[in-house]
């Protein structure tokens, strides 16, 4: 935090600024030019607010933010390096990260019952998915909506997990079901409306399943990060991020904006894998295909993909849905991009 | 909802769709013209998705919707009637709704300690508020910044409302703490970033306290409306909606942007009384008075405004605080305009 | 701006730095503090990228802007006063500012026919209106639209301004049009699409008569007060600022969100007087008055609102059009307002 | 169009809607249900404003618009076919279009001098451009920044087309200037602040030359369709679109939201080529190949990409341009994608 002192500030003035600042627990620096005095402030200035700091003296012209507000999550935290998180999955260890393969998740937007759960289950690990998605705790707009089948939908989950291998992401929403949930689960998924839900946030850095972040509506990157600075603060370090669309003035066509330009800038900004959802990133199963593809060609270590065996029939977000037949088209085409970015697993080539 | 069947469309596929929405539990009406067939559906249309009966047939040329998705919220509910949302506080009962003058809430971001929220209370009951706010849990971008004094502040709330006769109104952000907070407050707000908890929603649905819900700060109206509907399908019928400031694409002098223009909108939308808060609206405690005044002349049932004895020691938001003195003189300031409408409470400014 | 070093930064990098900027016109000043050494830039940095002065060194942590982009469009430019936009009409000079009752101006969108403009120029006034609005050019989002009646169009304004003695205003959307509108408008209107047609900027900056400048649809204030800053610069001072709603998320029932928070905002940053459209603002004539009223408690000087003899048959805009009877019943209840705040025309309210 | 009439509308009321329709030009055809009564609007409704409509009877109780606003610039105009937009450039004509491989389009964001624009020219067409991108005219949001060399710079685009036989990209801001530019450049080009400048589409559409249309800042996809609808009508088939970055919410850490997601959509709707322009999408040279590979990826038709033999000193954008190195990089790796999805053109690759 860097506060500018106006011209002509009186020295006695920025004597007491400065003893202000050294009682809040800060560290500060003075500066002295031949017309102006800015003070540095070194120490946990991270939830300093810099309008608070101004309120102290009309002499203070300007007070500026240096330092990012996030810590555990900064790329400099880990000294430039990428975390890898890696799940265990019946099938094995699967390693999310940029020096990894890009890890495949696929499923449908709820479970519906266990004949569909584990159909799609055994049609997206053929095509080489290593995770199944599928919500048993839906967030729904509407109290009316089909809000899921809840811990019924758990034990089919473990079902479809038990016969295909396949790791399960799931969604949780409440404090009061984060354990049923991690009991499940091998990763556990926080939606992009809970992604200010502190107390979730909390809760879910303090079990040990590794936690899918979503990016919420209209969240900035700022926002995101310090999200998983609650996660990560709070003891669990593997966090993976979920682009997911963000909301702007245009709706007419795709249901939300895909903002894949995250990409460059979550790299330089921290080590987390980043995983993109091109289903509810627009809405549309038409528009998937292109920007799964894009994803991979900027860098995604992950995707995560709407399959449902029949989306005309589907409870819940159908028209973004692809059915088996056309993941299966789709992951072709991602293994083409995949290997041309050198990050395509040769197994997941082999089983498509 | 209304599916319009592209011109030459085969009878025989409009006899299947017909039936497949009828197994729906939908009422199709076939709607015959020269040229195109259009089918009218009648029922519980309230969720259903037009892009998945869209893929139903290549037949279907667009399917639009006609009904609003929110049921009890809306002002049909309530014959064109508005509600009157009655909170007992130990000074008496107070009416929050379109035929009542202004309601007043007043008081700091955070509980900071026994003094400050007390001496507030007072103050602000002097100035003519009806009800003091006070943050116990406090929702906070960062996991390092202060976070509430949580359940010892209830206590404190609860001897600031025996001291000065005021109501309480507190946020609730965790389902566990629903009960425990409802004990105390007299009014349980949901904050913006909770608006779709959908948990949290239902869980205070289930409860007796009259609910505060603020907008989330990049909520469609429809969402937001349908986030009471949650509420007020669990069973409680009173829901205040608060206006607090929306995301746009200018956050640099103003924190967020007062959506003032709500107020007619939601007027003709539905019955429930709307707040407006300018303290988090602007972000900025010069901003407050304008926008205050403007939200009475434009018909606010009620006015959210951050006092703080000492803003510049503020635990958290001092720059959108006003000084009590400062609330003192925007209250008549308030009044002139409140007469003008003919929405001032006499004895409020009798105190004043 | 504040070029903030790394920490062990070598001198002679500072030195080179330091030099490079001196080169560039600017004179940097040398802070040195304990750990870190900040150079601060006087001189003419307004149009510095703070981006392209971090490139010149790896060593540099940061580059922060202090100052305003804008000068001769600041309060500070006139020392804190405000401006007085002095428009002379027929019934003699009208003021907008700060210090001068709120000035209405009144009319349809476009100039259909003499009929039509000769009797709503007779109503408006009556109501107490200083101005007729009314557009010969209309930017249109369809070029199968009704594009304005043009060159002609400009003669019934003439027409209008002569039987009723209101000033005219009307828009400019080519620079080859400027001087022919000038000629017939009192004020002449630079619309939101074109906001930053600089050209056009131009052009009306190096004309005579007042300009009405509209913000951008997606504008920043910063970007809005930089428009205003290139008519100013080019010569003309007089130009009032006009808010008419923004793109947000939500277009579902107001056509744009209107921006009422600008106005304290602005009246604290510039000395140009503020104008506010709720017709265009909101798109619906249902929420005119609500937002009219408002923006008068909030401090507009002044007011811009559509009329139309008949807005259902109105050419363009006409569900945001108000009746010259509901226009009649507007102005006594932002008379109650306008008295109400110490902004209202005496011989304004006489007439009406 | 649809007209959704109120259940129990009297059959009177029906009649004379349809009458009053019918008075408007259009063909009203009455679908008449068991409970409602629906009329459909065949006819030239692109430009109806279904408020409009509705305002003609308290009966209606919705109406609904079907139809896109736009013709010339949809899909089916061309039966479902992409347009191939030829340009002659020195080095032979260049497609644009879907079934052709992609075109890379470079250079400075303003024309210097002579000696950087030739050398850039040179060094593009080496990397394996078509086209040299460069400003004489320059939009800038302050008045006191560099607005670009005018009528000298053309001449020097004009030296360094004859250098390198690249075609030339170059922006028009005013209409005065359009017949002058139009000499010069192969492709001219209506910046983003200038999309809905309709005056300056009507210009460009009656000239010859094809026309570079950029996505305005916050505009809709249907407005950016009708902006090129504007030009098609005007007489000009060759009309390129190119997406340039939106505004969000967040503009930390890149300048502008680059929304790739257009791409499947405007395929979907529109027959005209598409452009994506990485360097002012982002607006940081680091972000631009990520988002230039993915854009390959997602099926874009051109990429324009800001290339500076010393991006410290360019006199604006800097910050986003790729040095001649760095670009030379880039296109080694566009081309192992561009391989990929089978859109790279031999010689180019061979080139570079």
């Amino acid at each position: 935090m860097i506060v500018v002192m106006k011209m002509g500030a009186p020295e006695a003035e920025i004597e007491r600024i400065d003893q202000e600042l050294s009682e809040w627990g800060l560290t500060p620096e003075k500066i002295v030019g031949k017309h102006k005095v800015v003070i540095g402030l070194v120490g946990d200035t991270v939830d300093l607010d810099p309008l608070q700091i101004q309120e102290m003296s009309p002499w203070i012209e300007e007070v500026l933010r240096v330092e990012k507000p996030f810590k555990r999550a900064s790329r400099e935290f880990r000294h430039g390096e990428a975390s890898d998180v890696v799940v265990s999955t019946p099938n094995g260890p699967v390693h999310f990260g940029e020096h990894h393969p890009v890890v495949l998740v696929a499923g449908p937007c709820s479970v519906e019952n266990e004949a569909m759960i584990v159909e799609t289950a055994r049609r997206v690990k053929a095509a080489g998915a290593q995770f199944l998605r599928g919500g048993a705790y839906k967030p729904r707009t509407s109290p009316y909506a089909f809000q899921g089948h809840g811990e019924s939908a758990l034990g089919l989950l473990a079902a479809a997990r038990e016969e295909s291998g396949l790791g399960i992401i799931t969604e949780v929403m409440d404090t009061a079901d984060v354990e049923k949930i991690a009991e499940v689960a091998d990763v556990v998924q926080v939606g992009a409306r809970n992604m200010q839900n502190f107390a979730l946030l909390k809760k879910v850095g303090a079990q040990e399943k590794p936690v899918l972040l979503k990016r919420g509506m209209s969240s900035t990157i700022d926002e995101w990060l310090m999200a998983a600075e609650y996660i990560l603060a709070a003891g669990n370090p593997n966090v993976i991020l979920c682009e997911r669309g963000i909301r702007t003035f245009d709706q007419k066509y795709a249901r939300n904006t895909l903002d894949l330009a995250v990409l460059p800038v979550l790299r330089s900004l921290t080590h987390l894998p980043i995983m993109i959802d091109p289903s509810h990133g627009t809405g549309r199963y038409e528009y998937v295909p292109a920007m799964a593809l894009a994803a991979i060609a900027a860098g995604a270590d992950s995707l995560m993909i709407e399959v449902h065996p029949n989306p005309a029939k589907a409870l819940s977000d159908g028209p973004q849905s692809l059915t088996p037949d056309r993941f299966d088209r789709l992951v072709q085409d991602m293994s083409v991009i995949g290997k041309a970015v050198g990050r395509w697993h040769e197994s997941a080539v082999a089983l498509a």
